[in-house]
């Protein structure tokens, strides 16, 4: 083979659209546009919303998919809005096979199909340009690691920010603590993880290596929560000082994570 | 009997007011005001929609009332957004009357019962005059008659109209494919019918006897699918350059027809 | 004890955060601020509507709670909207704990608890200072008492909402009829209680002393009827030339009460 004149090319194939439809429904009010990175093991996103406050990574590893076909490397430069157009063409059961060669011109095609019917559908749309600058996330170790149904977290993201723009968190081997208090009063909703909780995806678990308090902007929680439909189930990961990692696995062979880093001058909600 | 000086008189009635109340909301915003035509044999009405590009057709026939009298034709005006009204009191199930006496003065009366209840109401809504123009619709042979799931096609259009203003329908022995193009991509829907779809009301039929190429305003079209309630199955028919017929029948007495003329200076859409 | 230094305390739960929810939910558009009036006997709540027109009266006695303690009768001022962001952060199914001690600064507290979670959540909400003034609601015998379901009443002055601003209410041992009349027609929905209903909670009950023809402004009803999700009937107390009572029972153990005068110099609707 020649290096230089085999044309970029790629096929990949999810049993389900509904899984695609709800992640670029999750990330597409935080990031515009998203270079996807696709390589033989996955495809994969990075990218900060559009005010730099927030990173979101996604990573979908080839077992997520029916079929996988990546030659090379490839980045494939979509707008999320359009990219939402395309899917809510498809049911969300339909199958939904994408495609890119590139000697068909910038674009990429979804062809969503119900393989019960005698149709198909396919959706193309325009690439363009994304300056992809790759981010090194730094290895962490995180003073608290909780795990809580994620539908759990999204409610008391809504409900805290009733009373206050910031989200304080703080956590001790024996509870975490999420707080918002303003000018109408407070809410504090604490989680006191115990063994005895029957059903497992209900329960919160929590493991403190040293106790945190921080504060964060309880509008860009608000955003991450809209992956809560992507997973029974959400992991916070905080230290001091450092980004929260709020991090929605996919179907174990993948995850969503959001990281944000947290306010420090809001002297208020520092207790 | 003296001709001249019986009063005209008009009573029907109907099973479900939910029927009515279907019919009305499909196409109260496409005609504001409708000129009933009761005849001995059925309730019918043709109107222009207000900017003259589409042509509403309804008829219900006798057999779709539990009583029905009609001595003389009458012509009964209406506005639809009051008979919309109107039907909004009545629950789905509740039995509807008609009635109209020409010396109880220009109003017509709807009585709806649930006679599982100790309760009847009467709703009066003033009558208007209404110039009804009769169209002769020719009779035509048509090229292509498709039928689909009523919903199938509501989707497709609902899908097509995020992408273009144009529908691009085309339509071989093999094939019809429903096609959007605009600036974002385009999407392209086709159906392949074959003979081993289980659930007949799930699949498409298509009788071509010539091949068509065809544009119309999706915007109508879209208009036109809000009569999917009344029908599990929607029949087009189809011909280059004569009007779409959309079809949907009421319960073998009746249809609710919509004629829409193809767009012709449209070079774009065209290929 | 001193009696001069025992500082007021106030607790009571509730099985279910979703009653007061309710309850709050139903007044909060018509009634600002409340003056809850807590004794040893029941937690109760006066207050006319901004434009002094409407009286709200409600009743929650112990018997409705859990637990309730009252050591001194207390008057606990509350802003509605407030209330209501308190509420929504509960669980329909949590159970509601109301505390308020003079010692610990201008506030009530709400504790919500899910029994099956590791969860608690403690909103406070600041106090506000409001003049009570208690009004006498004179005794009255009433000439009309109807008992209907209160989705059916709800439905009836939704309904003749869109013909007339004005409801008529007249009755007679046989019917009581509701009308709205207007310039696009009129709705006219009348109940002839009879003895043969087999399902007790849709039966309409009418005991007439003296028949009744009065009017009322129709959108204060709507208002009130906001209270449908609090109880499955609602009972109506008319007299001619004075206000009409509006009553919910709440679970036998109190209800929520709306008074409104008749509208007088309605000539048109009068007949």
């Amino acid at each position: 083979m020649h290096a230089f004149s085999v044309p970029k090319m790629f096929e990949a194939k999810l049993a389900n659209a509904g899984l695609l439809k709800k992640i670029v429904e999750s990330i597409k009010d935080l990031v515009t546009d998203a270079p996807f990175d696709c390589s033989e093991t996955s495809m994969s996103l990075q990218a900060m919303d559009s005010s730099h406050v927030a990173l979101v990574s996604l990573k979908l590893e080839v077992g997520l998919f029916d079929t996988y076909r990546c030659d090379r490397t490839i980045n494939l430069g979509l707008s999320l809005s359009n990219m939402s157009k395309a899917l809510k063409c498809a049911n969300n059961d339909d199958t939904c096979m994408l495609k890119y060669e590139e000697n068909e011109g910038d674009s990429i095609t979804f062809t969503f199909a119900d393989p019960k019917r005698d149709k198909t559908q396919d959706v193309t749309v325009k690439m363009m340009d994304i300056d992809s600058e790759h981010l090194g996330i730094p290895e962490q170790e995180y003073s608290v690691v909780c795990e809580m149904p994620a539908a759990e977290f999204q409610k008391t993201c809504k409900d805290l920010a009733t009373f206050s723009d910031s989200l304080n968190i703080t956590a001790t081997k024996s509870a975490i603590v999420f707080t918002g208090k303003g000018d109408i009063g407070q809410s504090v909703v604490t989680y006191s993880p115990s063994a005895n909780t029957d059903d497992e995806s209900e329960s919160v678990s929590l493991e403190v290596k040293d106790p945190i308090n921080v504060n964060f902007s309880i509008k860009y929680m608000n955003q991450f929560t809209k992956a809560t439909s992507l997973s029974d189930r959400v992991r916070l990961s905080l230290c001091n000082d450092v980004p929260v990692v709020v991090e929605y696995p996919i179907e174990e062979n993948g995850y969503l994570r959001f990281y944000l880093a947290p306010k420090i001058d809001d002297e208020e909600n520092m207790e």
